[in-house]
C-alpha cells in the first residue's frame, strides 16, 4: 500500500509552506529555478533526552515525491492570491511553469529502521533549486514525525525489555494521518500489534482488541458481560477488569476462564486500565495463579510511557503485555522532532559547486556545507561511530572514526531517486520492525540506555571540519 | 470542502479500534445490538492548565458519520483476521451484517467555537447500541485534537492580545493531517493566517509566507537576495533578517525598503526568527523607524507559545506578529486532550431505559449517567455559569446556576443528525472562527487568563446528581 497517495484523493503538492512558492516564483523570476542545488534533512537533537533516534518515514516520502504534481486546480487556487497591494502575487506565466513542473531530482536516504543522529543527513535532495526549494515542507513533515515516534516506541520497547507492547493511541492521536503514520511508525519501533483497524489493514501491522468498559456497562452485571463476550469471542478472551472493582473482576474473570477450558478454548489474560498496577497487579497475578492461569497474562494500560514501564518492573510489577496509547503516539514529553531541511550547495550552470553555510544568532543552527553521507564503523557487528563526510572531498581510512584495526563499515545514505526516477523499493514495515531491532542491537548498551545515555561516537572527517570553519568565517567576516 | 470524505480515498469504517469490533461482533451475536443505546462524548479537564476550552471538529465528525460504510475491501480483511486459535475473529453472517450497516443514529453536539468545560457533553450519539461502539474511536480522534489545537491557538491569541498571530506548523506537525486539522483548528481559535497552502485552500484560510533563510543562502549576498525577492514580490516582502547577522539585516531590509518604495510598492515588515527578542527588537524598531518605516511590522518566530509571549510582551518586546508553528500544532506541553465516550443510558425494546455509569479505582474516571444536555445562563451577554441536566428529569427555573434575577439561557447541545440524516449545516471556518471570538468574549475574564485563571461555574442539575449518587452506591455495592 503506498502511502499517501492511496490515502489522499487531492494533490498534495500544495501541502507546503506559502513562502515556499514566493521563493519558487522569486528563483523563475531571476532565472535561478534550474540551478543545481542541495538540500539536507537533519535533526540537531535526539528526542526524550535520549542518545539515539530510529529513522522513519522514508516509504512515506518516496511515495510523495513520486507523485506530487501541481494540478489546474492548484494553480487555480493560487491564482486567487493577493498581495498587500490587492493585486496577484503570482503571474500566470509561473503558475503554468509550475503546472509543467516534473519531479527530477536525485534523492539519497538513509534506510527506515536504521539508528539515527544528531546532524547527519536523513535524506538529501540534489536537483534544480526551485525543485528542491518546494518539496521542503512535506518531507519534513513527513520524516519529522515518523521518526519522532519510531523514536519513541524504540524506548518504551526498550523498557518493556522483551515484553510485547501494544499501541492504542487512535483515539487521542493528533489527526487521522496522525494516528495512522504514529502506528506504522510504532510498529517499526518495535511494537507487536495496534488497535488501530485501518492502520493494520494499510500496513500488515497485526491488530489487537477485546473490550471496553462499555461493553461491561451495557449488561447488568459484569459476570454476565465477561460470559456474553467468552462465549462470541472465544478464541480472543481478554477481559478488562476495572468497570466496578479490578480484584472482583479478576475473580470474575478466573470464573469464565473455567468455563472458557471446559468448552477447549483458554482464557488469554485480563487487562488493568487503573489503579496500582503493582499492588493490583500482584494480587491480580495471585488469584490467577491460585486459581490454575498461570499462563494468563496481565495487559497494563493507563497512561503510561517508558519511564513508567521501568518503574513499574523496577517495583517488581507482573503485568506482562503493555498497552500504550497517547504517550506513545503524540511523544507526549516531546511531541515534535526538529528537523530541518537547510541548502548546503548551490552551482551556476557552467560554474563549480558552491558550498553554504547557515550562521544564527543560535550557534547550534549553524548548518554544515557540502554533499554528505554517512560512513558507519562496525567492530565485531557493534556500531562504534559515525563520520560525515563531503562527499567530493573524500574520506581517508586514515580518518575513520574508531582508529582501532579491523571495523568494517558501510555508507548510509542510499540511492532512492535518480532524476526523478524511483530506484529504491521499500521493504515491508515488518522487515523495517526487523532491521530496526538488529540495528539497536548493534549499539553499544550505554546508547540506548533511557536514563544518562552515553553519547554515540560522532565525527566531522577532518577536511570538511576545515571547509566549514572556513565558510563559517567567510560569512561572519560578510556579515559583519 | 468536506473534510475527511474529500481528503481521504479509503473508506474510514476502519478508523476504529480493534475492540470496538469485537464488541460490535458481541452485541450481534447476544441479540443486543440493536438496543437503544446512548454515548456522551466528554474531557476532564481543561488542557494547558485552563480554566477554558473551545468545542472544535464538529464539522470533520459530521463528515465522518454522513460517509461511514464498511466496503466489501474492508469486510474482505477483517474476515482475515484471527483469534489465538488461528480461526477467524468474525464469522461472515457477521461480516455480511457490517457490509450492510447503514448510519442510523441522532447525534446532538455542541457548535465548534463555543467555549466548553470539564463533563459536560461535546457530542451525545443515541441509536443502535452496536453503532454507537464502533464510532467511539473515529469521534474521539477528531474531536479531542481539533478542541485541544483550538483551545491551545485561542490561549496564544489572547496572549497575542489582539496582534495578529500567523500559524507556521506545517512541517513539525504531527502527520499531513496533523497539520491540515491543525490548521483549520488553529484558525478557528483566532489565527489570523496559516502558511499551509493546502489548508488555505480546504478551508478558505487566509494564506502568509515571505522567505526562508535558503533564499538569502542562494545568492552571494544578503542584499542581492532582498534586492531579488523585492524585484519579484514587491507586493509581498517581508525580510527574513537573521541567516548571517539580525541588525546588519535590518539595514540591509531598509535599503531594499527605500528602492520599494520609490518603485510605488511599501516594505511591510522584517521577520527575527533567532536572538533576543527583547533588546534586538527594540534595536530592529529603532532602526526602522529611524529609517522612515515606523509602519513595518517585526515578525517574531521561533518556539514561540502563550507564555513566551506574555513574557516577551511584558519585558517590551516590540514585536507586532507572532508566528508560531510546532508548540501550536503539536500543543507542545499538552498533546493530546484526555477526552473520553461513555455509554450513559441503554434500553432493551419495550423496557425503560436504563442509566449507566462506570466506577473507577480513579474517581475522576466515574462517569455522569443519562441523557445529557447543557445549560449556559447569560446575564447582561456575560456567561455566568452552566448547569448539566438530564433531558428527561428536566430543570427548574429555581435550580439555574446563576441563582440572580433575569439571567438568559440557551441550551448548548443542537440536533445534528435525526435518525441517520444530516439536520445541521456547519458554518464555514472562518464563520466559526467569529463565533469563538464573540464567545470567549463572554467568559469572565479571570476564566480565560493564562495563569492562575478562575474555574468556571459548573453545577450538576440537582436530581441529576442525586440519581448518580444513588447509581455509584449500586454500582459500589454490587461491585463489593
Amino acid at each position: 500500500m503506498n502511502i499517501p497517495s492511496a490515502l489522499y484523493r487531492p494533490s498534495l503538492a500544495l501541502l507546503t509552506d506559502l513562502y515556499q512558492l514566493t521563493m519558487a516564483y522569486g528563483y523563475w523570476r531571476s532565472g535561478m529555478a534550474d540551478r543545481q542545488a542541495v538540500f539536507q534533512l537533519s535533526f540537531r537533537q535526539h528526542p526524550f533526552g535520549g542518545a539515539f533516534s530510529l529513522a522513519c518515514g522514508l516509504a512515506y516520502a518516496i511515495d510523495f515525491l513520486s507523485h506530487v504534481r501541481f494540478t489546474a486546480e492548484d494553480v487555480a487556487y493560487l491564482a486567487e492570491l493577493t498581495g498587500n497591494d490587492g493585486k496577484a502575487l503570482f503571474p500566470r506565466e509561473f503558475l503554468g511553469s509550475l503546472q509543467e513542473l516534473r519531479f527530477s531530482c536525485s534523492v539519497d536516504a538513509i534506510p527506515e529502521g536504521t539508528p539515527v543522529f544528531p546532524n547527519q543527513p536523513l535524506l538529501r535532495v540534489q536537483g534544480p533549486l526551485i525543485q528542491g526549494q518546494l518539496l521542503e515542507t512535506a518531507l519534513l513533515n513527513i520524516i519529522n514525525f515518523q521518526t519522532l515516534i519510531a523514536t519513541k516506541a524504540a524506548r518504551i520497547c526498550l523498557a518493556a525489555g522483551g515484553q510485547p507492547v501494544l499501541e492504542f493511541g487512535l483515539r487521542r492521536a493528533q489527526g487521522i494521518d496522525g494516528a495512522l503514520a504514529a502506528s506504522r511508525a510504532a510498529y517499526i519501533g518495535g511494537c507487536a500489534a495496534t488497535s488501530n483497524v485501518l492502520a493494520g489493514k494499510l500496513f500488515g501491522i497485526p491488530v489487537r482488541g477485546t473490550h471496553a468498559h462499555s461493553w461491561v456497562m451495557a449488561f447488568d452485571t459484569e459476570l454476565e458481560a465477561f460470559e456474553a463476550y467468552a462465549r462470541a469471542m472465544p478464541n480472543n478472551c481478554i477481559f478488562l477488569v476495572d468497570t466496578y472493582n479490578s480484584l472482583a473482576g479478576v475473580r470474575r474473570a478466573v470464573r469464565v476462564g473455567h468455563w472458557l477450558r471446559d468448552q477447549g478454548h483458554e482464557l488469554v489474560g485480563i487487562r488493568l486500565d487503573s489503579g496500582d498496577f503493582v499492588q493490583l497487579g500482584i494480587e491480580a497475578r495471585t488469584i490467577l495463579d491460585q486459581a490454575g492461569f498461570p499462563e494468563a497474562f496481565i495487559v497494563g494500560s493507563n497512561d503510561l510511557d517508558e519511564h513508567a514501564i521501568a518503574r513499574l518492573k523496577a517495583q517488581g510489577s507482573p503485568i506482562g503485555v503493555w498497552g500504550i496509547g497517547t504517550k506513545l503516539v503524540t511523544a507526549d514529553n516531546q511531541p515534535a522532532l526538529g528537523g530541518v531541511y537547510k541548502l548546503s550547495a548551490v552551482r551556476s550552470p557552467g560554474r563549480p559547486w558552491q558550498y553554504k553555510v547557515k550562521l544564527s544568532e543560535d550557534d547550534d543552527k549553524t548548518t554544515t556545507p557540502g554533499i554528505l553521507q554517512v560512513r558507519r564503523y562496525q567492530t565485531d557487528g557493534s556500531f562504534v561511530g559515525d563520520t560525515v563526510y563531503d562527499t567530493r572531498l573524500g574520506i581517508d581510512d586514515a580518518a575513520r572514526v574508531a582508529g582501532s584495526a579491523g571495523p568494517t563499515w558501510n555508507d548510509l545514505l542510499v540511492p532512492v531517486f535518480r532524476q526523478g526516477e524511483a530506484v529504491y523499493t521499500s521493504p515491508a514495515p515488518a522487515a523495517i520492525r526487523q532491521r530496526a531491532q538488529d540495528q539497536l542491537g548493534r549499539l553499544p548498551p550505554a546508547v540506548t540506555r533511557l536514563s544518562d545515555p552515553q553519547p554515540y561516537r560522532l565525527e566531522l572527517e577532518p577536511r570538511l571540519a576545515a571547509l566549514k570553519s572556513r565558510l563559517i568565517r567567510r560569512a561572519r567576516a560578510h556579515a559583519g
